[in-house]
């Protein structure tokens, strides 16, 4: 085997600050989309980062079936009413009545819609780091998604991911075939703002976990040892990182 | 409701380059681990950007545990020793001979190892956006594993996936009980250096796809009308886009 060539440079501080600002600032985008159209050259390089996600195998099993026609969205936007009603059925009292009043997605106003796909066959039947784990094509459809999403952020984007669909209807409206799974039903546009807060949490329907509690050390529920004190620490100290890195 | 706050400022051009940056210079690493510590400061920041991945109806179903036991890494390692094994048996001829050659994980040189999970009972039974796709919560924890590879290739570190690895012994090892999908085994640590293409390319297992015959239009392998054209030249246009933003 050749040996293969060297990344050269490093990332420099200021660059990580950048990146972390991306990521803190990146929002589940629903109801603040702009009618403008994104640019080609945006979209492009947009494309790009989700393409240059990892995959498993270096398979790629996306596609990104871009939707614009009005009348694909009509139908799309049906299907997404459909389920959203049958949706708020599942809660009842004070939480129904919030889940009635939230806007979850949008279809209509945002400049495109992206069906990120998986395409269960792309690289035949057995795929390396496939072999033992099934949704591994998928997750990395999810990976392409969410570089996409950052990318879009980083371009003063919105994006926002509708799932409350059923997976029969969109495949019959977008024309998918058995072998390949719809991972996400992405709208991509121009937006009038950003929230500083993710929307589920300014409106009360879930608070944010504090990321100490999420934290595990060797095994499942396992707690800090002596050795792991500090970094529990750090992270109680580093509880505005993300507000101040936004 | 409470009008909540907007975000201020916007991300500058310079902010952009950086995180393109960062996107196109990660790599899957799985052979430069050195063994020097990880610092408690990065680290704790790495995880606050995977804390901050959305996640389908703000549940944060993710867990992050931190393996440092050289004794549960050993059993770690044994288990993908045996599901590696397993995996080259099912290529045959040349192909299995370049599989057996390939390094595939750095689960005992690396400084730590993360497994995060999908906790699929986190926020109750019914989870808004949920109701009709049953992975979104494990694609949730996806997206913060991408955030956590983005943000450790910022920080200058390598993070590999592990996933030739039978999922029951991985519970096992790690006490993870049914309710709980171990989403991502991560490999995390400093490295000598990061290639300047994924490896699976540079060896010849897969080329690197071109992306615009990965975008569809309207319709799952819709070709491109009028109103598209200018994508299409634009995509290759920007062929070496991500070269030259590395």
């Amino acid at each position: 085997m050749i040996e293969p060539e060297k990344q050269q440079g490093e990332i420099t501080e200021q660059e990580r600050e950048a990146f972390y600002r991306v990521v803190f600032s990146r929002r589940d985008v629903r109801g603040q989309f702009l009618p403008e159209p994104v640019d080609d050259e945006v979209l492009s390089r947009i494309l790009y980062a989700a393409h240059y996600a990892p995959s498993v195998g270096f398979m790629q099993p996306w596609n990104f079936i871009l939707i614009r026609s009005r009348k694909v969205r009509e139908k799309i936007h049906a299907a997404f009413t459909k389920a959203d009603n049958e949706a708020a059925e599942m809660f009842s009292g004070e939480r129904q009545e919030l889940y009635r009043k939230l806007k979850l997605e949008g279809i209509l106003e945002s400049a495109v819609n992206i069906c990120v796909t998986c395409d269960t066959s792309r690289s035949g039947s057995v795929v390396l780091g496939r072999t033992h784990i099934d949704t591994m094509d998928s997750y990395s459809s999810v990976c392409a998604i969410q570089n996409l999403w950052l990318a879009a952020r980083a371009e003063g984007l919105g994006l926002g991911w509708v799932s409350i669909i059923d997976e029969v209807e969109l495949r019959k409206i977008l024309n998918i075939p058995e072998h390949v799974i719809p991972v996400g039903y992405l709208c991509l546009g121009k937006v009038s703002h950003f929230w500083q807060k993710p929307e589920l949490e300014s409106v009360g329907w879930l608070p944010r976990i504090e990321l100490e509690q999420l934290v595990n050390f060797e095994r499942w529920s396992g707690s800090a040892g002596e050795e792991h004190v500090s970094l529990v620490q750090q992270l109680q100290k580093d509880a505005n990182f993300p507000k101040k890195s936004q």
